[in-house]
């Protein structure tokens, strides 16, 4: 299962960084080409679903939206439903698709803070209490990091053990 | 000035998604070109400087490395600095630069839920505690929201007066 979807990944995207012990090179695998983060915006802020809709709001080459959308499907990032055979099949994001969000907002406060000249376009609200909503470094413990530098980096369960005997071998040799 | 900079994100990326009024697609402007964010990556949690050790680590093709770190020079994502030329130029994250960590850090998190068979290969950790580092998606008043449902999207103080006299017609036309 693994192996299959490694091939669909591989066939989609045609990358070279997918070999990279990493889960942001493997997210970007999946959603880093170019307008795949637009079209995950649009399905889950604006609530957007056929293909027709994305068309529309991103102005994007029908063929590469078509690629997209079928990638997210074989991706598991969407789900292709189809009600009635005139509108078309509906695109619809699963939870992996969703859990975007935090990505996509991330980005938004990037943008917002050093490439918007007239202030946000938009603004993340808490729908319940209507306050700013945003995203933090957090830690487990401690809570909300402002300063980015109090964050390291250590190999995790998944790093591959002739991995760390190079690392190991790095740090022996200085 | 922004015009300047504007100018210059057009030639760098020659997107045509740089024409819509959102804060992810500018952010992707100029971070969302394949490599970008694995060099961004490297440069925050490797620290890596110099052309040839990121050109080691990536084994990214020379011409595409130095069009990005020329563009994140040209963007104020990093600056240029040579105190020896038999060495090279060294390529510093700037403070617009070092911002995207909770972007690199969202996307972590993703890849490790979603892409990750064998576990994260690495884990952020608080440095001083010890504890697990990561992002949540934050509202100003009630703190963590774990279901991005809670949020919604408002018009911002950056939304052209006209894109908003279209949303409220189409919002009159139903």
């Amino acid at each position: 299962m693994m192996q299959a979807r490694s091939y669909i990944v591989r066939s989609m995207l045609g990358k070279t960084y997918d070999s990279q012990v990493c889960s942001i090179a493997r997210a970007l695998e999946l959603v880093g080409e170019r307008w795949s983060l637009l079209i995950v915006r649009d399905a889950l802020f604006a609530g957007t679903t056929r293909y027709v809709e994305f068309q529309r709001r991103l102005r994007i080459a029908t063929n590469i939206l078509q690629s997209r959308l079928d990638g997210f499907v074989a991706a598991g990032i969407m789900e292709r439903r189809t009600r009635s055979s005139a509108a078309g099949p509906e695109y619809l994001l699963t939870d992996k698709g969703r859990d975007l969000a935090p990505v996509l907002v991330a980005l938004t406060q990037w943008g917002d803070r050093w490439a918007a000249p007239d202030g946000p376009p938009i603004c993340y609200t808490h729908e319940t209490c209507g306050s700013t909503a945003g995203v933090e470094i957090t830690c487990a413990k401690c809570g909300a990091l402002p300063d980015a530098d109090e964050v390291i980096i250590r190999p995790g369960p998944g790093m591959p053990a002739e991995y760390l005997q190079r690392m190991a071998a790095a740090r022996a040799a200085y």
